[in-house]
């Protein structure tokens, strides 16, 4: 077991042959929680990158036309890679391999990156975050891009999406893949428009295969890729309040428009699998018609493209090539839970992977927030990932503190929905965190919340003293008034009044009393 | 019509006679919307208060020994106050003295607090937020308070609860009606505990009927008063994870184990009712027994607690007192709708109050985020009036900025519920800034936001010329790549294809894509 430094109060420990890492923290009482953790190995020269964890693996199970995980899952093998999941999800190898093998949930894991840690999405495993970093046309660097994915691994990132579109688009990428503990996304249309100097029109499949050859090489994980957006659909969006949101949505209609012809990733998709399959790129189907406001939620270009995209997968599940489906965008919250019904009835049961959804149009500025409702809600209807809005969404690119605010505020949907669906274990640090709140253990509440920096500058904003950290009381009420407090005395009390009843023989009564309570003090009918 | 400048972008307008407030927004294409506004009039000297605008209408009704808004639309009476709030909310005086005579809405308003402007609370009204202010033993002085309090309706909060302990009390009180355009609401029992210097045992019914007229006569607007913790749900609380967390429960619990008695709030009931009734005090019957972690949320005590509220409910409302009924908390997603639910069938309907609920306990620091997402749901599920939790919750006291997040994530999570609840012109905003938004229409979009000065702020971190708040596209995509641009030629394109249809004679046709989109261009089978 070796053990980095991360955040503080917890130190990353790695376990077993397969090193599967966990942040551990360790309470004042002496116990200690593992928490799932993604923030890589520490202290590496990032102009070398990350270790090759995987290499061996890889290489062990050798060369061929079908190297996807879903392939060897529907042969009966369990790989590494699934045999690291299950640990790090706590269950059994058969059931991560059985999930993969029909399709209900995905492993991305590029064969060319090798620095990935396993991780599964999927909807009876832990619901996943992606964050999303990339330069665009105007401002940000290659060390600030991978600055950025650092950051957001730190705070939790599952999947980082690449989505630059400026220059320097395959060294960003290059270095953001090198550096990456976790599964990278990208969405190569905007390389591939790059390519014809950014008019959609001169677009084919040609430069769009040469790209994703491209890329595979690097090691992308996945890619997001808008097949979707046929033809028949495109006048759908016009007499929307926002039109067609999704930048590779709108190059692909004004591809099929300009061309009068089927949008060439529908009518050449084989192609496309046959490339994917020899790397295990897994598929991110993009909703490119996507609504854009509340106005647009849930109409007929978004739910027709859905449809479409459930063909798509089961051609591509042909091949043995993952599929997870992208879902909106915005969408008012009483709207929310068809969404999830129809991904799973017309997408064959294939991973959900939603932006938000933004439950208003009302907050820029707020839009973390916004989406964080949405994305709690389609969560726990079923989502298997959240891709996270910072709070700059319609307004700028986000900085550092952009990203860390995304990715708290999806944190804690994607936590809140682990505890709606019953995820064993999920309630194991609230529970912590509780007792120790309960207890006025306040180092052990730093340490085990989402932000122990936070939480501790916000609560020595009151009260900065040391010895407030093991007080029986906070600032709320102060020293002289505490609900908890009271609390202790009430279960004192309660507890003495059980042991004073058993003493007079009442031993019935006693046992009533401790078992349900209510009974000992009934009280008179008013 | 009279204007005060409030938040950037938009004035305070009042119209007819009893100046019904709303916050005007006029967008550079010369449309203008109407907010509704809680900012109250601007400019007043704080040492005087606000002016008594309900003065006449109150002294106009005269003295009596019910003065209730209850009693009077029992009785067939549409008061001024029921006037104002069905122009603020645009509904007619008939639902709105329907809505109170059932007890399924409040309108507080003690005859005391001539300065407010009336609201109402109420699930078939928009959803209402709550800002808790107030001293504690530790900190903060009378003017930080008002200031607090013109802070929290700048924001949009309905109504405001002074929940200080300290010294000071009453004059700290006194400020904030004063100076309030939103109902008051308090915890009367935390000042009758001062008066008994701080020993929960020593309380009585005379204690506290004194608390309570003295309060009245300042103009509470609303009291919680935690009259359904009954000794019996007491030991229903011992095997809690964090017991109990509510200060008022808590003392009410202390109280009856110390006395070995039942709750002198709920055997003096009728008292207390008399005593109310004769300022128009409503009720807001505390939920003492509140679960504060997840693994406590919707135990027995809870649901034991929330039955007798509605035993009470309906004794209130013998005196035509009005009534609203306080709830969790923290509760996981899963179990929310399971309170609102029980609510509406105990309580007979009365409105629900409720904190948060936070979805998960994990998050301190991020409390304002894990309890919007629960204050979404459980508002679209039907609860009247949502009381916000600042980022600070569990950790410290509120500072002026935590207030201000504490509010926008509710008026967010309050919002989104309004739209879920397909509330009529909710969705008017939303519109009216996509629709901005697709236009590029910026400084629209920034006025029309709920934060005005971020959304302009985070703009410009990017992009500051003011050349950019007129160009067609932003920092996300940079100027040569832009959805939004792309969508608009591709309307463009879609409206010339259906013109030169036309044209040929293809009438038909033309007609079938320019309404249902599909037809012209169904592509082959793949």
């Amino acid at each position: 077991m070796s053990t980095t430094p991360t955040i503080p109060g917890s130190r990353r420990v790695t376990t077993g042959e397969l090193g599967v890492p966990f942040r551990e923290v360790t309470l004042t009482n002496g116990e200690q929680l593992h928490l799932y953790d993604t923030n890589g190995p520490q202290g590496h020269d990032v102009t070398k990158g990350l270790p090759p964890l995987r290499k061996a693996w890889i290489a062990r199970r050798g060369p061929g036309e079908n190297l996807t995980q879903m392939h060897y899952a529907r042969r009966g093998i369990i790989t590494e890679e699934m045999r690291f999941v299950a640990i790090r999800e706590g269950c059994a190898p058969e059931f991560v391999r059985d999930e993969i093998a029909v399709g209900r949930a995905i492993l991305p894991a590029n064969i060319n990156h090798p620095e990935s840690e396993p991780m599964i999405i999927g909807r009876n495993f832990l619901v996943k975050v992606n964050s999303n970093i990339g330069n665009s046309a105007i401002g940000s660097s290659i060390p600030e891009e991978v600055e950025k994915l650092t950051w957001s691994v730190k705070w939790g990132a599952d999947t980082v999406m690449d989505l630059s579109t400026g220059k320097q688009i395959h060294e960003t990428r290059e270095a953001i893949i090198r550096n990456s503990p976790v599964p990278i996304g990208t969405v190569p249309i905007y390389q591939a428009l790059e390519k014809v100097k950014g008019r959609p029109e001169k677009l084919d499949i040609e430069v769009f295969l040469e790209t994703l050859h491209e890329q595979a090489e690097q090691g992308v994980d996945y890619f997001t890729i808008h097949a979707g957006v046929l033809l028949r659909y495109i006048p759908l969006t016009a007499k929307r309040v926002t039109g067609i949101v999704s930048r590779g949505g709108s190059i692909m209609a004004k591809w099929c428009l300009s061309h009068h012809k089927e949008n060439f990733l529908y009518t050449h998709f084989d192609r496309i699998c046959a490339l994917m399959k020899r790397y295990d790129v897994s598929f991110s189907l993009g909703d490119g018609l996507r609504p854009g406001c509340i106005a647009d939620a849930n109409d007929a270009a978004q739910f027709g493209e859905l449809i479409t995209l459930g063909e798509l997968t089961k051609l591509a599940w042909e091949q043995d090539v993952q599929v997870m489906i992208e879902g909106p965008g915005h969408v008012p919250i009483h709207k929310i839970k068809e969404n999830m019904d129809l991904q799973l009835k017309h997408c064959h049961e294939a991973p959900f992977y939603t932006l938000g959804p933004l439950t208003t149009d009302i907050a820029p500025g707020y839009d973390h927030i916004t989406s964080a409702i949405g994305a709690a809600i389609i969560g726990s209807h079923g989502t298997a990932m959240l891709c996270y809005v910072t709070p700059k969404e319609h307004l700028g690119l986000p900085d550092k503190e952009d990203v860390k605010q995304g990715m708290i505020a999806y944190k804690i949907a994607a936590h809140a929905a682990d505890l709606a669906k019953g995820h064993p274990g999920a309630q194991d640090r609230d529970d912590a965190l509780s007792k120790a709140r309960f207890e006025f253990r306040w180092e052990d509440q730093f340490n085990l919340a989402m932000d122990p920096e936070i939480a501790r500058q916000y609560h020595d904003a009151t009260l900065p003293a040391d010895a407030a950290k093991t007080a029986h009381f906070c600032s709320m009420c102060g020293p002289k008034f505490c609900s908890m407090e009271i609390t202790q005395q009430v279960r004192d009390m309660a507890a003495s009044e059980a042991a004073a009843a058993a003493k007079t023989g009442m031993d019935e009564k006693s046992k009533e009393f401790v078992e349900k309570g209510a009974e000992i003090y009934s009280a008179p009918a008013k």
